[in-house]
């Protein structure tokens, strides 16, 4: 498999390294008649950007996005998106150094062993770089979900030892938060974590949640293209991912069978559950109620503190990785969740259309 | 999507309801030259039997498997191998009064609405059954990648409260525990524990844990189809998995870059690492050291105690499930992460023999 | 690529060897809610049966078809429908002469440089038989193409040199001629080239034509996914056709623009072409009219005559192949050619649903 | 199906239209270590340029192809390389009037009805400009099978009546001719021929063979992804072609089974065939001879001779179409069958890696 090709009926597939020409994405599958412009996805990819915050890398970086094909007046057509951001900068690091041995917690050992050698300039392929094309692909899923009425929104949930309760928080202090955090008593909290971190030269992990709403029942497929194992993947691709819940998720293992079934009830003819711990997807398939996933990622492996390991010429060595890297993957990596979810849940509801052969005969019927 | 096949190059589909008249799967793109029999199938889907302890529901279930094709003379053939269980006894049980409700934690509502109906008889398609097929599957996975001296292993991490530190435990005792847990006196008090649960016409969940050793660096690819992402649909996939780990997993959120990364190390001409918190997965990508991976396995859903529910006439009425339950799904499930873990990995190792053009050109060059 | 799939939302997974235990297929992808029996299916498989008429091998196969999985109460469930035909008697044939040669025009060398052995049996999974799991596959598509008031016919347009002229004769006269040929006075005279080629031990090719009425326009992608470059795999992937056609075909190669371009035209509101040299396809995609496709087979391979081979000890010998052979594939492929292309159109029907984003909201606005 | 995919395991991803920004491929899963850079695949893109005879509209298009990613240091990397072609000069051409009306032998019609309206600019998505990145992409496949001895080879076959006999032909004529016609007096007579339908305001067809030497034995799959079958779909996938042969292809139809067959021999250990009717293929698996396939082109649509049509008013109309094209598009897409052959066979041999067990256990035993 190649491997950077994500959906089956809306599909992305993106391309690019960290300090290659350029980074981009052909989103092939679009239906066409969806208004859209380059201000909408770059509305998306800013809030990857890096440079916006203390607690993120200062390179500056613009990462403007170019629509070259598949937009016509304002609309898509149908045909292939393709998606393009230009490295603009010439970055003047040099990766000599880094070039000649391997990164604890990076890719530069698994990359050498599968291919034989890798571009080791700021991580290549494997950089966080390589998430532009998902997140401009993912603005395009959602811009198609929210068209449908149906909302993604992902927020930082914890940083270390500090977590929130969303249910407790004004979903709008997201936008307040330099990360993404909205209780801002928490945010500021976790700031202080960070700063320390920082001035230990080491770096810190997270859990990011997401929430879908407004998806409606019966979308998913019973065996493996189960929605939450699409999930699932999609969120496990991101790079420094390390596990993935949906609904309790762990927590299901302590529980039992009463306090973790969800009662259904119905109320003015609304079919509704009583609790969620589902996450909102039963045997695979939405239940009607908020899609809830977490993702667990893992601390910035590139961190100044002396670390062990081996070079090139097959030595223990020891290292200190210089450079302008972000203290904390979570902020910049909420809107990729976000991104990767959208793309996932359009997806699954395309392929849906086909489940009922009710559903084919009506559709034909009104083409006519 | 379909949504019944799983994998790329080795590629399983299943069929089967619960109650229909069989349960198979086809695998296709099983390379030409293993030897196999039924023998050595059975031996895995009689691990996942029903009817073995008392904690497992007593059906009396043969489920004994055929190979209707792809074996020659006691060879695969490189051409489907399609096998199928048949459903020997007629099951007498009344699903009329099922029929008529939506279970709580189970697929019965999310099937109505994603197909307009559903075959309500013991599950259907979402039955625990359906997992026949897998491992069915899966054995022979397993068995290649046997060939390839490649170790897929999982048991029993948890049930409810009580947890196993498997590097405290002797493998060979997991065949001792009913519950498929090698520490002896923690699966003493597991059963204490269900034993309690039963009384309380309830059920509990747990967490699987699945090693595989010996994998080759370098398997995997860097962006979607990273390992650990396809490892995550495969077991998500699985009915009643609610969160996934890779290595450390949700505790990497808490952690520090100079406690997560794993410094690597040479000895005697080895690369290894000196520690595993990666779960021997960089960047989506083998590393050489142990893959670790754990599923959380929620609750049974079917329990007797009283649960709110509403039925097919919209009413909110209260239910008690009758029947004979599992107490606990984890243990008839650890065959079932095997054989998913088995197939994922096989498929990632054959799709990476064209990595490399050096690699290709060795293998025609051989080939001539 | 295991290569026993086709299709992306209907899709088939075709299995068995000439004379393994038996051969089938699994359907996956298909609408929930389409009335269905096994005397349906059989009526198709019964078209491709052997021992009809003399012009056919005199095997007696039942070739009896069961239902699985994926039906209940009458209806699909728009779970796996799993399709088998059991191969009831026990060939007494010797196939150990066979075993020893490569039959020129068959697979068996081919099967052995791929696999490094083969199953000999009949041909094993390179036998016509295979073809049974696309028949079954096949019927299902047309019986849902028919709620859409799509049909699929195909005839036999040619055998050796007698050709007929579609345009001038009567449908039904199909079901008169052993041949399937509704020319009447042509399928006798083609049953005279038969008999003489029977008597001289050796065997005949021909055409197939296939037209499929009622799709509407719209129906394809542009590029990769052409809807005749999808029958032109669909139907190159039938054992002994070597050659593809839509509409005038290599007819067009010797005509001019002004001579091959259909004019469109409107009458009563409704548009249409005045000819249709393009087959009812226009840029990979359907244009209202008819779709029109031919297959060319070649004459079957195993014939009585002798002729020149080598054997597995590497040498140059002179074999002459017994057994009962058809000296015709034409009228059994007739059904095989319908199959594949109802499976085709079908699959690029329910493809095109998601191709604007205005069917989309007006799908899911309907659901709720 | 998003439509712009080709290739299972070496896959290209193609997007662009005829008047956007430019025109671009992705190449995922190209294998590492393959030294590359834009001459060569320019060399690709020229063969199909504009402009470069009389017989080619006149239209100036520099095609300049720029590699965005996956090549570091002169070799591929293993990760997506992005090729781009810019579209230079912003085109003056006036298309309103094209827009309110639906040439014949176009997609504008059915483009139209699959998505609501259309990208009318030359064609938008279905413009020959398209075949860009399927040639940009063949280079780099055409690359790889030339590292593991392979060559694919095109020529002009046919121009109208104009048939050459390549048996007849010195190959090295080919570049000599403006038609890619190796037989230099049949080509003269081509060219005459299209003189006088240019004269005329019309347009010509033809046939394009392509060989392919050296392929090993083995390569294809036996049922649904026959190496012919995917030949057919990569073929016919290209605007404009309507038929598709393999070896004798509808010449089979009218041969016996004795004239079609083609024996086996062996001479100084050497297997081989005698003739080759099969154009080197059995079973859908290749058989060692050279590949023989032929694809038949239609005229250009796009002639100046009055036409009839119907306008978006849905009124019957007559047109002359205005503009620079091409009278006969079969040299300009001599070059395409190439590249579309290059990478089927290429991916067929990749994914045919798999197919024993022994060549598994070989490979993973020396990647150690």
């Amino acid at each position: 498999m190649a491997g950077s090709t994500f959906g089956n009926i809306f599909k992305i597939t993106t391309w690019g390294e960290s300090h290659g020409k350029g980074i981009g994405v052909v989103v092939d599958g679009c239906p066409a008649g969806l208004s859209i412009n380059e201000e909408m996805i770059q509305a998306y990819l800013n809030r990857r950007k890096p440079g916006q915050t203390k607690y993120a890398t200062p390179r500056k970086e613009n990462d403007t996005v170019s629509i070259l094909s598949g937009v016509f007046e304002g609309k898509t057509t149908g045909t292939p998106i393709s998606l393009v951001v230009m490295n603009e900068t010439q970055r003047s690091f040099d990766y000599s150094e880094i070039a000649t041995y391997y990164r604890p917690g990076h890719a530069d050992y698994t990359f050498d062993s599968k291919y034989g050698f890798r571009d080791y300039r700021g991580g290549g392929r494997s950089s966080g770089r390589e998430t532009i094309g998902r997140v401009a692909g993912g603005a395009i899923a959602a811009l198609i979900l929210k068209e449908l009425g149906i909302e993604v929104f992902a927020y930082t949930k914890s940083i270390g030892e500090v977590t929130i309760d969303y249910s407790q928080c004004k979903k709008e202090n997201m936008q307040l938060s330099p990360l993404y955090m909205p209780d801002l008593n928490a945010s500021a909290k976790a700031e202080d974590l960070l700063m320390a971190a920082m001035q230990e030269h080491d770096s810190v992990g997270g859990v990011i949640e997401c929430i879908v709403s407004n998806v409606p029942a019966g979308i998913g497929d019973p065996v493996f293209e189960k929605l939450d194992a699409n999930l699932a993947k999609a969120i496990m691709s991101i790079g420094a991912v390390k596990g993935f819940e949906i609904g309790d998720g762990f927590r299901c293992a302590t529980k039992k069978g009463s306090q973790n079934n969800d009662p259904f009830h119905i109320e003015n003819g609304n079919i509704m559950k009583l609790s969620n711990h589902a996450g909102g997807i039963l045997g695979g398939i939405s239940d009607g109620s908020e899609i809830v996933l977490r993702a667990a990622i893992k601390a910035t492996p590139s961190i100044m503190r002396t670390q062990q390991t081996i070079n090139k010429y097959e030595e223990n060595i020891d290292v200190s990785i210089k450079g302008r890297h972000d203290p904390v993957i979570v902020p910049r990596a909420v809107v990729v969740v976000e991104a990767m979810t959208a793309i996932t849940v359009l997806d699954m509801m395309l392929s849906n259309m086909t489940s009922k052969l009710s559903g084919i005969k009506e559709f034909y019927k009104k083409t006519k």
